[in-house]
Protein backbone atom coordinates (compact mmCIF):
# COMPACT_ATOMS: atom_id res chain seq x y z
CA UNK A 1 0.00 0.00 0.00
CA UNK A 2 1.00 3.57 -0.86
CA UNK A 3 2.31 5.88 2.08
CA UNK A 4 0.52 8.68 2.46
CA UNK A 5 3.13 10.68 1.40
CA UNK A 6 3.43 8.97 -1.87
CA UNK A 7 -0.13 9.62 -2.45
CA UNK A 8 0.86 13.17 -2.03
CA UNK A 9 3.79 12.56 -4.38
CA UNK A 10 1.05 11.23 -7.10
CA UNK A 11 -1.08 14.49 -6.34
CA UNK A 12 -3.55 11.78 -5.20
CA UNK A 13 -3.84 13.60 -1.94
CA UNK A 14 -3.78 17.74 -1.55
CA UNK A 15 -0.91 19.36 -1.20
CA UNK A 16 0.87 22.58 -0.32
CA UNK A 17 4.31 22.13 -2.32
CA UNK A 18 7.27 24.49 -1.94
CA UNK A 19 9.81 22.93 -3.85
CA UNK A 20 10.57 19.59 -5.92
CA UNK A 21 13.22 18.05 -8.14
CA UNK A 22 12.34 14.88 -9.59
CA UNK A 23 13.95 13.02 -6.10
CA UNK A 24 12.66 14.84 -3.33
CA UNK A 25 9.63 17.04 -2.56
CA UNK A 26 8.73 19.56 0.21
CA UNK A 27 5.42 20.83 1.27
CA UNK A 28 3.66 22.36 3.98
CA UNK A 29 2.42 19.43 7.27
CA UNK A 30 -1.16 20.42 7.38
CA UNK A 31 -1.00 19.45 11.12
CA UNK A 32 1.78 21.79 11.98
CA UNK A 33 3.96 22.41 15.28
CA UNK A 34 4.33 26.25 13.90
CA UNK A 35 3.51 28.19 10.97
CA UNK A 36 5.32 27.35 7.87
CA UNK A 37 6.40 23.79 9.77
CA UNK A 38 7.39 21.65 6.39
CA UNK A 39 8.04 18.14 5.58
CA UNK A 40 10.68 16.77 3.11
CA UNK A 41 10.63 13.63 1.46
CA UNK A 42 12.14 11.42 -0.60
CA UNK A 43 9.69 10.55 -3.96
CA UNK A 44 10.88 6.97 -3.61
CA UNK A 45 9.15 5.39 -0.51
CA UNK A 46 12.02 4.57 1.83
CA UNK A 47 10.70 4.17 5.28
CA UNK A 48 13.88 5.01 7.17
CA UNK A 49 15.90 8.24 6.86
CA UNK A 50 18.85 5.85 7.31
CA UNK A 51 18.16 3.51 4.78
CA UNK A 52 19.09 6.28 2.53
CA UNK A 53 22.19 5.73 0.21
CA UNK A 54 24.92 8.36 1.04
CA UNK A 55 24.85 10.17 -2.04
CA UNK A 56 21.05 10.44 -2.18
CA UNK A 57 20.62 11.19 1.69
CA UNK A 58 23.51 14.01 1.23
CA UNK A 59 21.51 15.85 -1.66
CA UNK A 60 18.39 15.61 0.16
CA UNK A 61 19.87 17.32 3.01
CA UNK A 62 21.19 20.48 0.45
CA UNK A 63 17.58 20.21 -0.87
CA UNK A 64 16.09 20.38 2.46
CA UNK A 65 18.75 23.57 3.22
CA UNK A 66 17.53 25.18 0.51
CA UNK A 67 13.69 24.98 1.21
CA UNK A 68 14.81 25.80 5.36
CA UNK A 69 16.39 29.15 4.12
CA UNK A 70 13.07 30.43 2.29
CA UNK A 71 11.24 29.46 5.12
CA UNK A 72 13.10 31.78 7.21
CA UNK A 73 12.95 34.35 4.96
CA UNK A 74 9.09 33.68 4.84
CA UNK A 75 8.32 33.16 8.70
CA UNK A 76 9.45 35.26 11.24
CA UNK A 77 11.55 33.08 13.28
CA UNK A 78 14.96 32.66 15.29
CA UNK A 79 15.96 29.64 13.53
CA UNK A 80 14.55 26.71 11.71
CA UNK A 81 14.79 23.49 13.42
CA UNK A 82 15.19 20.24 12.07
CA UNK A 83 13.90 16.82 13.00
CA UNK A 84 13.31 12.96 12.00
CA UNK A 85 11.56 10.88 13.94
CA UNK A 86 10.05 8.24 11.86
CA UNK A 87 7.82 6.60 14.64
CA UNK A 88 4.23 6.89 12.22
CA UNK A 89 4.64 7.38 8.22
CA UNK A 90 6.94 4.53 7.15
CA UNK A 91 8.36 6.94 4.97
CA UNK A 92 11.17 9.11 5.77
CA UNK A 93 10.80 12.57 6.26
CA UNK A 94 12.75 15.51 7.48
CA UNK A 95 10.69 18.38 9.47
CA UNK A 96 11.74 21.59 9.04
CA UNK A 97 10.01 24.08 11.63
CA UNK A 98 10.86 27.86 12.24
CA UNK A 99 11.30 28.11 15.58
CA UNK A 100 10.90 30.58 18.33
CA UNK A 101 11.39 28.60 21.49
CA UNK A 102 12.26 24.25 21.99
CA UNK A 103 8.76 24.11 22.50
CA UNK A 104 7.83 24.64 18.66
CA UNK A 105 9.95 21.27 17.91
CA UNK A 106 7.96 19.44 20.85
CA UNK A 107 6.02 16.70 19.28
CA UNK A 108 4.20 15.41 22.14
CA UNK A 109 2.19 18.28 22.53
CA UNK A 110 -1.09 19.35 20.45
CA UNK A 111 -1.33 20.03 16.60
CA UNK A 112 -1.99 23.59 15.56
CA UNK A 113 -5.42 23.89 13.33
CA UNK A 114 -4.33 26.09 10.21
CA UNK A 115 -7.64 26.46 7.64
CA UNK A 116 -6.96 25.34 3.99
CA UNK A 117 -6.73 29.24 3.15
CA UNK A 118 -3.81 29.69 5.50
CA UNK A 119 -1.90 26.69 4.03
CA UNK A 120 -1.95 28.35 0.50
CA UNK A 121 -0.91 31.83 1.66
CA UNK A 122 1.89 29.94 3.56
CA UNK A 123 2.97 28.06 0.65
CA UNK A 124 2.85 31.29 -1.43
CA UNK A 125 4.87 33.21 0.41
CA UNK A 126 7.98 30.36 1.35
CA UNK A 127 7.68 29.58 -2.54
CA UNK A 128 8.74 33.04 -3.44
CA UNK A 129 11.99 32.56 -1.76
CA UNK A 130 13.21 29.08 -3.32
CA UNK A 131 16.49 29.71 -5.30
CA UNK B 1 35.31 32.76 23.00
CA UNK B 2 35.34 29.20 22.17
CA UNK B 3 32.07 27.43 21.98
CA UNK B 4 31.53 24.80 24.70
CA UNK B 5 32.09 22.50 21.63
CA UNK B 6 34.89 23.67 20.60
CA UNK B 7 36.54 23.19 24.21
CA UNK B 8 35.53 19.21 23.59
CA UNK B 9 36.89 19.13 19.77
CA UNK B 10 40.64 20.61 21.54
CA UNK B 11 40.36 18.42 23.99
CA UNK B 12 39.96 21.40 26.78
CA UNK B 13 36.57 19.34 28.12
CA UNK B 14 36.51 16.08 28.61
CA UNK B 15 33.91 13.80 26.22
CA UNK B 16 33.36 10.61 25.36
CA UNK B 17 33.95 10.29 21.56
CA UNK B 18 32.39 8.12 19.48
CA UNK B 19 33.98 8.97 15.63
CA UNK B 20 36.30 11.40 14.40
CA UNK B 21 37.84 12.91 11.39
CA UNK B 22 39.76 15.92 10.17
CA UNK B 23 35.93 18.13 9.50
CA UNK B 24 33.42 16.43 12.17
CA UNK B 25 33.38 15.13 15.41
CA UNK B 26 30.68 12.99 17.49
CA UNK B 27 30.43 12.51 21.48
CA UNK B 28 28.11 11.47 23.64
CA UNK B 29 25.68 14.22 25.15
CA UNK B 30 26.43 13.90 28.90
CA UNK B 31 23.17 15.21 29.99
CA UNK B 32 21.14 12.66 27.56
CA UNK B 33 17.01 12.72 26.74
CA UNK B 34 18.03 8.77 26.37
CA UNK B 35 21.26 6.42 26.37
CA UNK B 36 23.59 7.17 23.71
CA UNK B 37 22.86 9.91 22.56
CA UNK B 38 25.17 11.60 20.65
CA UNK B 39 25.90 14.99 19.06
CA UNK B 40 27.53 15.69 15.94
CA UNK B 41 29.57 18.88 15.00
CA UNK B 42 31.53 19.79 12.95
CA UNK B 43 35.22 21.13 14.09
CA UNK B 44 34.85 24.70 12.47
CA UNK B 45 32.43 26.80 14.73
CA UNK B 46 30.00 27.47 12.73
CA UNK B 47 26.33 28.79 14.99
CA UNK B 48 24.15 27.79 12.77
CA UNK B 49 23.51 24.99 10.64
CA UNK B 50 22.33 25.99 7.14
CA UNK B 51 24.79 28.51 7.59
CA UNK B 52 27.03 25.34 6.64
CA UNK B 53 28.09 24.91 3.11
CA UNK B 54 26.67 22.60 1.21
CA UNK B 55 28.86 20.40 0.55
CA UNK B 56 30.47 20.07 4.18
CA UNK B 57 26.49 19.73 5.18
CA UNK B 58 26.16 16.80 2.89
CA UNK B 59 29.41 15.18 4.12
CA UNK B 60 28.45 16.45 8.04
CA UNK B 61 25.27 13.88 7.01
CA UNK B 62 26.74 11.43 5.80
CA UNK B 63 28.99 11.36 8.33
CA UNK B 64 25.87 11.36 11.30
CA UNK B 65 24.58 8.20 9.55
CA UNK B 66 27.33 6.29 9.90
CA UNK B 67 27.17 6.91 13.70
CA UNK B 68 23.83 6.34 13.47
CA UNK B 69 23.64 2.92 12.48
CA UNK B 70 26.32 2.52 15.37
CA UNK B 71 24.64 3.46 17.97
CA UNK B 72 21.13 1.63 17.15
CA UNK B 73 23.38 -1.71 16.82
CA UNK B 74 24.98 -0.85 20.15
CA UNK B 75 21.81 0.23 21.81
CA UNK B 76 18.33 -1.11 21.83
CA UNK B 77 16.09 0.75 20.32
CA UNK B 78 13.01 1.23 17.42
CA UNK B 79 15.47 3.67 15.15
CA UNK B 80 17.55 6.64 15.98
CA UNK B 81 15.94 10.15 15.72
CA UNK B 82 17.37 13.05 14.49
CA UNK B 83 17.45 16.57 15.72
CA UNK B 84 18.82 19.89 15.54
CA UNK B 85 17.68 23.10 17.64
CA UNK B 86 19.97 25.26 17.59
CA UNK B 87 19.00 27.95 20.40
CA UNK B 88 21.53 27.41 23.58
CA UNK B 89 25.13 26.17 22.37
CA UNK B 90 26.39 28.54 19.57
CA UNK B 91 27.83 25.96 17.47
CA UNK B 92 26.01 23.33 14.67
CA UNK B 93 25.56 19.98 16.40
CA UNK B 94 23.50 17.28 15.29
CA UNK B 95 21.70 15.39 18.02
CA UNK B 96 21.40 11.59 17.43
CA UNK B 97 18.50 9.99 19.70
CA UNK B 98 18.21 5.83 19.93
CA UNK B 99 14.12 6.24 20.44
CA UNK B 100 11.70 3.98 22.11
CA UNK B 101 8.70 6.68 22.07
CA UNK B 102 8.21 10.19 20.60
CA UNK B 103 9.43 11.12 24.26
CA UNK B 104 12.74 10.43 24.12
CA UNK B 105 13.00 13.40 21.16
CA UNK B 106 11.55 15.95 23.25
CA UNK B 107 13.67 18.57 24.68
CA UNK B 108 11.93 19.89 27.15
CA UNK B 109 11.53 17.46 29.48
CA UNK B 110 14.51 16.83 31.97
CA UNK B 111 17.56 15.44 30.73
CA UNK B 112 18.77 11.98 32.45
CA UNK B 113 21.28 11.48 34.74
CA UNK B 114 23.87 8.96 33.76
CA UNK B 115 27.55 8.33 35.45
CA UNK B 116 31.06 8.65 34.11
CA UNK B 117 31.26 5.03 34.22
CA UNK B 118 28.10 4.78 32.09
CA UNK B 119 28.96 6.89 29.50
CA UNK B 120 32.55 5.14 29.30
CA UNK B 121 30.86 2.19 28.91
CA UNK B 122 28.17 2.99 25.87
CA UNK B 123 31.10 5.09 23.84
CA UNK B 124 32.64 1.82 24.05
CA UNK B 125 29.90 -0.05 22.83
CA UNK B 126 29.06 2.28 20.11
CA UNK B 127 32.95 2.80 19.12
CA UNK B 128 32.71 -1.15 18.41
CA UNK B 129 30.29 -0.92 15.57
CA UNK B 130 31.38 2.43 13.84
CA UNK B 131 33.27 1.19 10.10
Amino acid sequence: MSSIFTKVINGEIKAFKIAENDRFLAFLDVFPLAKGHTLVVPKQEIDYIFDIEDTMLADMTVFAKKVALAIEQAIPCKRIGVAVIGLEVPHAHIHLIPLQTVQDINFTRDKMKVSEEELEEISIKIKQFIS
